[in-house]
């Protein structure tokens, strides 16, 4: 098969610059942030209003290599990589629901960003209850954690 | 910056051949399926086994190219593509949830999968309620469509 290739069709802005700080989920982020859609998706964006919640679909750029095992923020013992939401994977493609504010052209204000500032942004989706949400599914190792820490270091992410 | 590439970890493997009939969004969907993960990331499936239900993320494969508004599965009037799940995106990354009912060394035996046959996999993530579950999100003209169809056809897919 040919490479799967995946072009930006904008950028996410936040208030959070760097990992070490920042949420590390949209449920512990407080901030507003921007998402900022290229004028040729601008279109598609129409109808998105009457979500509360949507899907941003990103690239970790600043992500270091992907490890089979982590020590992911919730533990203090490793995981398989893909038992944790860690952003250094072998396809670094992160997801994160936030709440849709307000639409201003085509830019989105959303609430609860957890990503780092100046991501490339590759898919936008409406959150859909009916199929997303399943509040009682167990969660694996993470439902004993669930007072852990929220915020994130640099573990996963690349030196500046 | 320079493009972003995707590898495909492995394959999916469901009874659904074709986009037509195939059911739209994982909570309608019986089916159970195979998720193989190539040999190299096994060792990162450890741990995945406490939880009941699983993201994947696809690439998919044979979907049209991309529109910005669509006539989407469940409604009979357009509306702004990144307001609805058409896989005919412009970056065509497809994510669903589903049960992982058991784990055979490098294979997940999963239910409820409305994926294609054969779709190259690029990510597991775990389900995780606390920061995906929100039940109570409006969802925009879905909430009105409740009643609407739960199975494909093929309008975002190319002919075989």
């Amino acid at each position: 098969m040919s490479p799967l290739t995946l072009t930006p069709i904008g950028v996410i802005r936040s208030p959070h610059r760097e990992a070490a700080g920042a949420p590390i989920q949209p449920a512990y982020a407080a901030a507003e942030g921007r998402v900022i859609v290229e004028p040729a998706y601008a279109e598609a964006l129409a109808d998105l209003e009457g979500f509360d919640r949507i899907w941003l679909l990103y690239w970790f750029d600043r992500a270091r290599p992907w490890m089979p095992r982590v020590v992911p923020y919730r533990d203090t013992r490793t995981h398989g990589l893909f038992a944790t939401r860690a952003p250094a994977r072998p396809n670094p493609v992160g997801m994160s629901v936030v709440r849709l504010l307000r639409r201003e052209g085509r830019e989105l204000v959303v609430g609860g960003i957890d990503v780092l500032d100046g991501t490339p942004l590759l898919d936008i989706k409406p959150y859909v209850p009916a199929w997303d949400a399943w509040p009682d599914a167990r969660a694996g190792w993470l439902d004993a954690r669930r007072a852990a820490r929220e915020v994130a270091d640099g573990r996963f992410h690349r030196e500046e």
